[in-house]
């Protein structure tokens, strides 16, 4: 199930190094050397997190060059062996491949810069998902069911937002640290959401206000609640879209009859037999 | 997917003013401009929990003031615009906003009431639910879920009370600012439900009675399939509703006939056969 | 939805005091003073864990033997007015109210047994299941669900004691409190699969053994795979038993013909042409 | 439902012992006997991790040899009435059971390998699962539930290791303990995720990098949105499953005509019509 948004194109239209790169592109050997290298800049990233000698450092700068000299290598065969050249830069994920690889090309002397750089390097493991067509599926589909839960996230926003606004104004003097304005006490609400140490919150303030209990327990019920209803929200479509799935299939490998069909052909007996 | 409550009023009935009030009401841009009030409202009310100077607060009420008449101004525009004035407050949306609104116009001078007067301002932001249709329709059916859930709430309910009794009777003694009465063992069992360093609570009565430890497993058992049952229960009640929605829709759409029509078919050829 | 198991009785094989007690029985007023009742005990259990004045306990005491004569005298209702006095004992509920109130009874001036007089009075509040008819199914209901969880179950033991068993085997050294023998890991391992600062007992094994955090994460994995398998086969099994009644219900209301009855018809119809 | 993949051999196949023993091993009251063997097995670890004087110590030592003795016996039945040798050790569960006894065999006078010995002691406990056929279904279907989630997985895994490598390269100078390395900081999110603790990470982040809330918040919600997906994967899968089971089922059962089949005969009823 590979989601291949370039067309075959018959191999005349393309000139020979077109349809060369086009060979190697689409070759799985080519894939799986690519997917090697960024499982190797993967564990680079990682081993640079250990303290390491002066050597290894240099044997690991030198193949940072290296894996960055193969990745434009890569997308550069992408993109010479892409029949419609503008349709390339449409790819979300080619734009994302070709930025990343192109920021790792700057020479990084300046510290400050630095940071961006070891950044950029982390963010070429993403690269994974450009290359497997699965995972590239899968985050497909999870950006397309994040706006059928806008409006469950808004309304728990609100619901965030309102209960924040309440903390501020009664418990700011009490711990200003956790309520002391309105976005800290929305970062103590998500705490108390997942249920992190949220009795020592509360007790804080059931020892100024008694009855606070009821704002912390109408809260989680809320959220729980909202919580809830987006996650059956989400099921229900999934298996909703599931079942669609399905019947269009039946329907497709059918030239069963159906009941109007039957229908149909009573009627014509009926015909049939009236006449004589 | 707007619910209007509202049927279309043929033009006539209506006065010059409510009609024109009529088409203000319905007009996008009046929604739109609403809506980013309220957005202004909240964020207000954020900046009113942070310190701010002498003459930002003096804006910031001057602007409330702005707010207020504007909030005034549409339920206004909405009320007489609406055809049927009776029924503008059988809708408890209209009925909270007008509420809102009125509480606002009461001037605070007094310290005693300016905390209500912030609650009312902070309940302003509730008033986005009442403009977004889809925020109102997703309110509707989370207070349809609740009745149905009733049942399952109460034998919860049970099941805390009588567990909260015997640890009352039982730990009372260890630790009265957990299991002290009845209503703080309530609350100490909702943070054991909830997992929070419920080990703690434990430890401590199982320094004194070692097969404590069955009292809370039990009660982590009860509750957390209660609630699994819960859950079930709603997800097969909104599949349920999905699917019946489904098959009415289909029944709708169809004339096609059923079995039974084709079995009277039948019937009739058969008949037609034997006359002869 | 009650479920009557008790079949309507034709009048006349009763005696009078057996119809006029049938009678109160099946009236709503009746059972509704029963609720009253078990609430107001409820309440007086929780009354209870309050110091109250010598004077308080003294009227509750009296309230109490008032509470467990109306309950007798139910109860004694309820057991004349059964047409079959048999059946009255096969029913698991009948059973819990008459020994709950049997033991309610036994007058308590030992101290010993007024634990077990103050546990008696807390199980009275079960009766309210015993009483309200859904509160009834739902408990049949998830007293049906147990026994096809209980392979899963099983499964789940079997990992948490070979887990305690390792655990026993290399942290009791460490810390025996939570590691010292069986029983104790058991309940360590309930702890971690909580996630109840579960960290603060893996970094003390991970002080001497820096590899046991894979001891930990295994066991959450196994755990928390075996509950999502446990969970989702009651859901599917709950959607399974909706599907059936649903077709069940179905099949009931039609005479509708199936495609077997119209096959008939139509090797009927051929027949009669043939013969001509 | 016992997966039964042995086919039952025509007694002549087998020489006499061989008949017997593959009596022997389908004989239920054979399978309780191990059954009780294994959990005695089990027991007897469990009483092993308490401190026991020095007889009972002997007492164990003689019965773990007599249940390796019993162990062994019951192998060697069910390989001997195995009437496919070679088929024996195809099944997975029988090459597990035969390693857990041919190790229980080697005698252990070493310290070193005295842990080694206790552990498959401790493994023993899995050939409940091995005996009980429910059981090895379950883990079977648990088994063939993993590589439908493997893409999941890997998607969940390259989350953790970018966020790790981010927290490392900014956190390690902050607490070295828990983001010191690629390693730790792994196991810091997976701490994160299971909100152990959490905001005490967070917080002393925060003092260094007050915008640091984001790196947690986004964290939280991408595996908590993975997490989601995947079990719901799960259930529609499952779901999906028993549909497609029930559905074989149906058509099976059924030699009911299809519509097609309806089709026919009115073609051929037409067809006599027509002719006449």
């Amino acid at each position: 199930m590979t989601n291949n948004d370039q067309n075959n194109p018959s191999k005349t239209e393309l000139s020979g190094l077109e349809r060369r790169f086009y060979e190697i592109r689409n070759n799985k050997v080519f894939e799986l050397f690519v997917i090697a290298i960024i499982i190797f800049s993967a564990l680079m990233i990682g081993a640079n997190s250990y303290e390491v000698s002066a050597t290894t450092l240099q044997v690991l700068s030198v193949l940072d060059i290296a894996i960055t000299v193969i990745f434009l290598a890569e997308i550069i065969i992408r993109f010479i062996g892409e029949p419609n050249k503008k349709r390339f830069f449409f790819n979300a994920w080619n734009v994302f491949d070709t930025f990343i690889v192109l920021v790792s090309l700057i020479p990084i002397e300046d510290s400050e810069l630095a940071v961006l750089g070891r950044l950029v390097r982390i963010f070429r493991v993403l690269r994974m998902v450009s290359i497997i067509p699965e995972l590239r599926i899968l985050i497909n589909s999870l950006i397309k069911a994040l706006p059928q839960l806008g409006y469950v996230m808004l309304l728990m926003f609100i619901i965030f937002y309102i209960y924040a606004a309440i903390g501020t104004t009664f418990f700011a003097a009490i711990n200003p640290t956790l309520w002391g304005d309105i976005a800290v006490s929305l970062l103590t609400l998500f705490r108390v959401m997942t249920f992190e140490d949220w009795t020592d919150v509360m007790y804080e303030t059931m020892a100024v206000y008694p009855l606070s209990w009821s704002f912390y327990l109408t809260f989680i019920f809320f959220t729980a609640f909202a919580f809830l209803n987006m996650v059956i929200g989400i099921v229900v479509n999934v298996l909703e879209q599931e079942r669609q799935l399905e019947a269009d299939l039946e329907s497709d490998k059918a030239n069963q009859p159906s009941l109007v069909d039957l229908q149909q052909e009573l009627a014509e007996i009926k015909a049939l037999l009236q006449k004589k």
